[in-house]
């Protein structure tokens, strides 16, 4: 057998490992968001990850991985519709990663459905779902791709040099910022804020599933970051687990001491928003940076999008599951990670970019990343901004005030999630 | 290393990691069950989950692994009980694909117990837990096996160049069948129907349990079709996977749009169920055919069998969690698609039967597939009858009407599986 | 490519696979545990999965993994801290498997963060969680190390030839002792036990948890005991699977026959609790032990810790998870069986040890397993008692009695796992 043979096996059998362990990581998200909002959205929480994922799916096979990886320009591709076009190609490979094109949509396809879940989140608990679906298409096809395409599509960033091995920016950063234009647009959730502006706690109805969907999401990592190197090679991918699971664990405990230190309550979800921040923020730095780095860059994330929850909320906004600071702000402390931390070893191995200002690097990689994040943070509020806003004026966003009281459950889908708890009539009859 | 010892080896690779994939959907099944259920029957529900794979595990492994797969004649196999009697065997090889004994085992297993999770969704909520446990080891050694070896065993049905992938007609429409049967000679449950025949909705109690069992069944379903190739070659297992994840998608989004036409709600467990229909669709079809038509496939399986599971309903057949539409239609109609479908390349690939009549292929195809279908349902349906009217006519199917009424929970298993909840004095002391 | 790369590759690519699913068995404990205790516990039950396994990686990383592995004497390991001081060296291979560093930390970290999930459910429902965090550092530094380096890191029970492929003693009995100590020291919760000294059940909250969490752990453990071949090779992983399955299978058919037998229940957490039960006895045996041998120690273990469960109940231990049945006498039971049950053939596989009494080795191997289990039984003990006995006369082990009463959730972190069913004003708002 040939070693070219041998590799194509064993990357194939490795990128369709990470992409099933990604695409799973659609049970974490409805998980995290049905556990952190309130019993009468529960099925609508939970069931919208899967509409979301479907969309992804159709629109990410019609265009969006046409225009992130198909050959163009710096800006957008612009071939490979549907998979290039005719089917009898699929399984050709393009000259990115050595492994059928087949896993490589799905891979990357697990990428969009993250992205998205975490979009949706700041449409949570007062959103129509119509909204969700047309926003959900366009995200897919003329968003996310466009910035995948300026990072890893062979676009102007990429050509920079910018840092983001997983996607801290690809990825998390542009679900963050397109939930951040949702969630102040459609404005706060009944009851969220007093006269005074004063924030009430409106507690999720699960913690048992919030803790379970942040496990989900960790194992589900392991997929998103070490699959990133698509390859197995000598067991980098390995190197890059380590990392990951290192800034999980600090990211974790940061929290929760940061959570007792400011509120006084070692707060359970808090923990879990701990562990995502700290995992986003290592998805970009998770090849580049040593194990230490890992740490430090974990516990950060873990502790500061803690402080920066309160800080968002106590401004007014009302992002219920608290997604922008969890990858939003978690994103970009991560893609800036690297210009401070890149170790010149992980640099070499990888061949991308340069070391970071602590190891002698210079300024260079800092300004790369940075670049990178403002590009993408403006190109997504923008284009966000433009088609909800587009949205509000001609079919609203928002449920009316009745159907927020009774809850998304009974308004957009006709049946409580759990009808036996919230139709008592139905539990006495159980009995 | 010679290349028969590293395929041997990524193959067997792939295997373990597509067993263990396709047994993790037992999870799946126990929450959608459990979640389309009521509370009083919850933790029963939950419960047989494990018991039936117990039971699949210990008699597919005594005797239903030698039926289905052992060499015989074209109707059972008739060696290998036990594995081939003497263990010391248990690491060679059958001459169908390359891994090892064991291997093929779990992942055959895993089949089994899907299968059987799919017939005793036709017993929820009212049979006696003795009737489960009877009626699976029997399904696991007289019924399971014998169309197993009809179509992948060596027997007629593959001999005529049937075309079922994964499992469409062997795996989903034999659980189908074996449900149909169980809930007709069950009868529906209390309070289903009413005196002038009109049905009353029993809402599940937990849709987020039936969301994320039918995700985790998603997932699951890349370890049953793209695990079927049980090798890794040059990676046709991704394409499998794609088309796979095409079918499912389309399925999500024909179901909801399905239910909001003909009944005005948008409602979540009928997407779940779309995307299960579409993956039992797919699921004969998705080494046959290219993505356009996996797409045209779930979508029609997902939009269709929610109109079918309205029709059974009207009809007086209380199915809970609409197994025979989910599992049998949309079985039917994936094993029919590719006598339309299949694409000439895709068969030529595979060394499957011949091209769909849409490739000019005529209608041979179309005609092997039909009888496949017919063969296993006659088959299932018959002998499903006899054992179950046997056991109805001595120690009896079904529960008393108090014990259904208090709930399968404390009638079979002595407490609830949410004592907390139904149980007020609990919680009571709880606070 | 050269026969050295490709099995690095290979063996990589399945230590990474089983790594993420021992790591996804967390999830499984979270599971199992919150619905085996109450509501008012649930969010801090579940959630202290997350805050245990984070303790566990940074500790590990830190200092166990060198104490456990690390080249040193026959008692302890005293290299390799941080993952061997430099960083630079992360890629480089110990002798032991072959694969990256990495990889071998992950993998093992999986089996510490298992072991410490058991020994916490001693500390369930009344204990403060300043004391996990403590303990929870002590264990993994001071104590899980020492008898991994004895049995599998070099150390004198390895050298005598102690039979434990997967840790039913390193990692199961010593979490079982551990948890022993903790609730025997921390005395029974509030209304347990009756003047008379008659137990009460105190049933957990959640039947459907408890399954799930069952099935989770059962998949996982695909990669707990099959992963511990650490190599791809011939495909011997598929057998130790094989045994793995058919234990968990008997055990759960035995569990839920003791259990209708000794109570007239056929009781759902008991069938969990004999899974779990005989995939912790088979965890030693897997790999030594034929089929056959397999469905015995599998269905041993299952009916035999139902039966101490109730035994350890009516001497006034309330261990709220039977962690000490469940795993403790399990892991001793599985570990002795290989003294009778190892088969020559597949001690010759393994090179380990000797053949068991049944099959003419004597009493050689059965001696050494005992003394194997006594060794760590003893060390396990001792040291928890000192830890948790100097932590009582310091700071002391448990909430008081008010906020046992009100729950953990609300006294240990200031808000209740379901908000909106424990504290009804909130579910009058959200209708």
């Amino acid at each position: 057998m040939e070693a070219e043979a041998i590799n194509l096996a064993l990357d194939s059998l490795w990128v369709m490992v990470a992409a099933i362990l990604v695409i799973g990581m659609q049970a974490g998200f409805a998980l995290l968001e049905a556990g952190s909002t309130r019993m009468k959205n529960s099925g609508h929480v939970a069931g919208k990850q899967i509409v979301s994922f479907a969309i992804a799916t159709l629109a990410f096979w019609a265009a969006g991985f046409a225009i992130t990886f198909g050959e163009g320009n710096s800006i957008i591709g612009t071939s490979g519709f549907l998979l290039h076009e005719s089917s009898s190609s699929t399984f050709s490979s393009l000259d990115w990663a050595n492994v059928p094109l087949s896993l490589k949509f799905l891979f990357q396809l697990g990428f969009v459905g993250v992205s998205l879940a975490i979009a949706w989140g700041g449409f949570a608990e007062r959103a129509k779902l119509s909204v969700y679906i047309i926003f959900g298409t366009l995200f897919t096809v003329a968003i996310y791709p466009v910035i995948g395409h300026w990072v890893w599509g062979g676009g102007w960033l990429g050509t920079m040099g910018m840092q983001d091995f997983a996607g801290s920016t690809v990825v998390h950063l542009q679900g963050a910022v397109a939930a951040l234009v949702a969630t102040m647009l459609l404005g706060p959730r009944i009851g969220k804020f007093n006269k005074d502006r004063t924030p009430n706690l409106i507690p999720g109805h699960n913690q048992v599933y919030t803790v379970l969907g942040g496990i989900l999401l960790w194992v589900g990592w392991f997929g998103f970051n070490a699959g990133s190197t698509m390859a197995v090679g000598d067991g980098f991918f390995g190197y890059v687990a380590l990392t990951t699971n290192l800034a999980a664990a600090a990211g974790a405990l940061a929290a929760i001491a940061a959570a007792k230190v400011l509120t006084g309550k070692a707060d359970i979800p808090a923990m879990v928003n701990g562990v995502l921040a700290a995992l986003v923020a290592i998805t970009a730095a998770c090849a580049f940076v040593e194990p230490w780095a890992a740490v430090v860059i974990g516990a950060f994330a873990g502790a500061f999008t803690f402080w920066t929850s309160l800080y968002f909320e106590r401004k007014g906004i009302d992002d219920p599951i608290f997604a922008f600071s969890v990858h939003g702000i978690a994103g970009i402390a991560g893609t800036i990670s690297t210009g401070l931390f890149a170790s010149p070893r992980l640099v070499e191995i990888t061949g991308i970019g340069k070391a970071g200002l602590l190891y002698g690097g210079g300024f260079d990689q800092l300004i790369t990343q940075t670049v990178g994040v403002l590009g993408a943070a403006v190109y997504v509020g923008a284009v966000s901004f433009l088609i909800l806003y587009a949205l509000k004026r001609t079919i609203g966003l928002r449920v009316s005030a009745e159907q927020e009281l009774s809850g998304l459950d009974i308004s957009e889908h006709g049946s409580y999630g759990y009808p036996e708890q919230l139709d008592p009539s139905l539990l006495k009859e159980a009995k």
